[in-house]
C-alpha cells in the first residue's frame, strides 16, 4: 500500500503565495509575500508552497478562519503560512508578514541548526519592527512607478482584480495615477530622499572597522534585511532598469546587500495543488 | 607654581548644553542634548560643560569654525563639543548628535572599558539611524504641547530667542501653535499613536524568553536608547504629568526603559565658564 501523501500543511509548512505569470522561480513577486520566501529559503526550512490568485485570496482566508487584519487597506492579504502541527487556531494559519516572521523563528530555531533572523536578539527585533516603520515613508514614493507595472506579470483574473481593488484604494484609475515624464522624475527623487537612511544604515560607523557585513545587521542578515531583499526583488519584477536605478543609489551598499541576499528569494518550495474554496 | 588649569575641550571633552533655569542635575532639558549627555554618563566618561544660551549658540559655534547643520530648520545647534586631543577640525568642535555619539563611541571605546553605546554593533548602529528617522513621526503630534512648555523653564534671553525663532519656524505665535481643550486631546491621541512602533519594538518578541531587558536592544542599552531617554527627559521638564501619560502607553516597557536609565539624564559634567565671543 503506498504511503498517503501528507495534505498541505499537514506535516510541511505550507505558504501562500500571490500568483504570477513569472516563469518558474521567478514567479514570486509581492515585497509582502517575498520576505517571508525569503525567510524560509534563507533557514532553508522545508515547505510546500500554492500560488493564489487575487480575487481568491479573501476567500482562502475565510475559509482557514483567519481574521482581517486590522488597520491596514487590505484586510486579506498574502503571505499566509498554514501549519497543523505549530499554528494552534482553527484554521492553524497565520497571515500577517511579521508575526509570520516571528513564528518560523520559533519553529525552525537556532538551537535546532537553523540559521536565525534575528541574530542579535532583541536589537534584531527592534530593528525589524523599526524597517517596517521605515518602509511605510518609502512606499508612497514609489507606488506611482511600481504599482502600475504589477499587472503586466499577474495571471488574467489577478490584474482584473488589481485594477479594481487599487482604482477603489487610490479613488482613481491605475492610467491617472502613473507617475509619467517629469512626475515620474520627480517620484524618483523622492524615492532616493527617503531611501537614503537604509544607505546610512548600511554604510554602518564612519572609520575603519573590522567585518563591516553587508547586511543591515552586518555580516549575518536579520528580518530588517530579509524586508529590503523582498522590496527590491519587487523592483526586480517590475522591471530591471528599475532595480539597477534603486542599486545604484547611495556608494554601492545596496547591490551588496542584493548581491549577497537575492536568491533567498527563488522559488523553491514544492508546488502543490490547493482547492480554494469559492 | 600652581598648575594651569585646562582651558575647555584642551584634555578633557568640554560639552556644550542649552541652557534653563531648571535647577541643579535637572538643568539640562533638550532632546537633542540630553541623549549626548547619557552617553557621557553611561560611558562614566570625565567630561566639562557649559550651558549656553538660545541666542549665544550660532556666534559660538561660528567662532568654532562649525558648519551650519545641513538639511535642518535650525542650522546652529546644541550639543555640541569642544575637543582638542580628538577632534581634527579648525575649531575643534563637533556639533551633530549622531556624529557626536559615534565619535564619543570611538575615544571612549569598549576596549578601553567603556560601555559601549553600540552593544550590538551594526545592528545597534543600524536601529540608531532608524529611530532617528521613526521620531520624526513623533515629533510632530508631541509639539502643540511640549513647545509651549520649554518657556517656563528657559532663562529670560533664551525665552526671547525661542518664541521669536518659533513664531518664523511655524508661521504663527506660540499662543496660536500650542493645542488647547479637544486639539490636545487629538495631539495625545496622535501621540500614543505614533509612539505604538516603540512598543511594539521593546515589547520584543511574543513568548516566553529568556534576558528580555528592558532597553530597545534589551538588556544593554544603545544610542537608540539614549535617543529615546532624551525625548523621556525632555516630557519631564515640560510637565510631570506629561511624562507620567507618556510612560503609561503601552503596558508598562515606557516606565520600565525610564526606571532603568533616567539616571543618565542628569548634570553630572564640572560646570567650567566659556567666553561667548559676541
Amino acid at each position: 500500500m503506498a504511503a498517503r501523501r501528507p495534505a498541505p500543511g499537514e506535516t510541511l509548512v505550507h505558504f501562500f503565495d500571490i500568483n504570477s505569470e513569472a516563469p518558474g522561480k521567478s514567479r514570486s513577486w509581492s515585497p509582502n509575500t517575498l520576505p517571508i520566501r525569503a525567510v524560509l529559503n534563507y533557514k532553508m526550512a522545508p515547505y510546500t508552497q500554492t500560488y493564489v490568485a487575487m480575487p481568491d485570496i479573501e476567500p482562502l482566508l475565510k475559509s482557514l478562519h483567519v481574521p482581517p487584519l486590522e488597520g491596514g487597506r487590505v484586510p486579506y492579504t498574502l503571505p499566509a503560512i498554514l501549519h497543523k502541527p505549530s499554528i494552534n487556531n482553527e484554521g492553524a494559519t497565520l497571515n500577517d508578514s511579521f508575526a509570520l516572521a516571528v513564528h518560523l523563528e520559533t519553529i525552525f530555531p537556532p538551537e535546532a541548526g537553523y540559521k536565525s533572523i534575528f541574530p542579535n536578539g532583541q536589537c534584531s527585533y527592534a530593528l525589524a519592527v523599526a524597517i517596517l516603520k521605515v518602509f511605510r515613508s518609502i512606499y508612497p514614493p514609489v507606488l506611482p512607478f511600481c504599482y502600475p507595472a504589477v499587472p503586466k506579470y499577474l495571471d488574467e483574473r489577478s490584474r482584473e482584480y488589481f485594477y479594481a481593488s487599487r482604482k477603489q484604494m487610490l479613488g482613481m484609475t491605475m492610467d491617472e495615477f502613473e507617475a509619467k515624464g517629469e512626475a515620474l522624475e520627480e517620484a524618483w527623487k523622492a524615492t532616493e530622499a527617503e531611501i537614503a537612511v537604509l544607505v546610512k544604515m548600511l554604510k554602518g560607523r564612519p572609520g575603519p572597522r573590522k567585518h563591516r557585513g553587508p547586511f543591515l545587521e552586518g555580516e549575518h542578515p536579520g528580518y530588517a534585511d530579509m524586508v529590503l531583499l523582498g522590496f527590491m526583488g519587487w523592483f526586480q519584477k517590475n522591471s530591471q532598469a528599475d532595480l539597477d536605478r534603486l542599486l545604484k543609489m547611495g556608494d554601492g551598499e545596496l547591490q551588496k546587500v542584493w548581491d549577497a541576499g537575492h536568491q533567498w528569494l527563488e522559488a523553491e518550495g514544492e508546488n502543490v495543488e490547493y482547492e480554494i474554496p469559492k
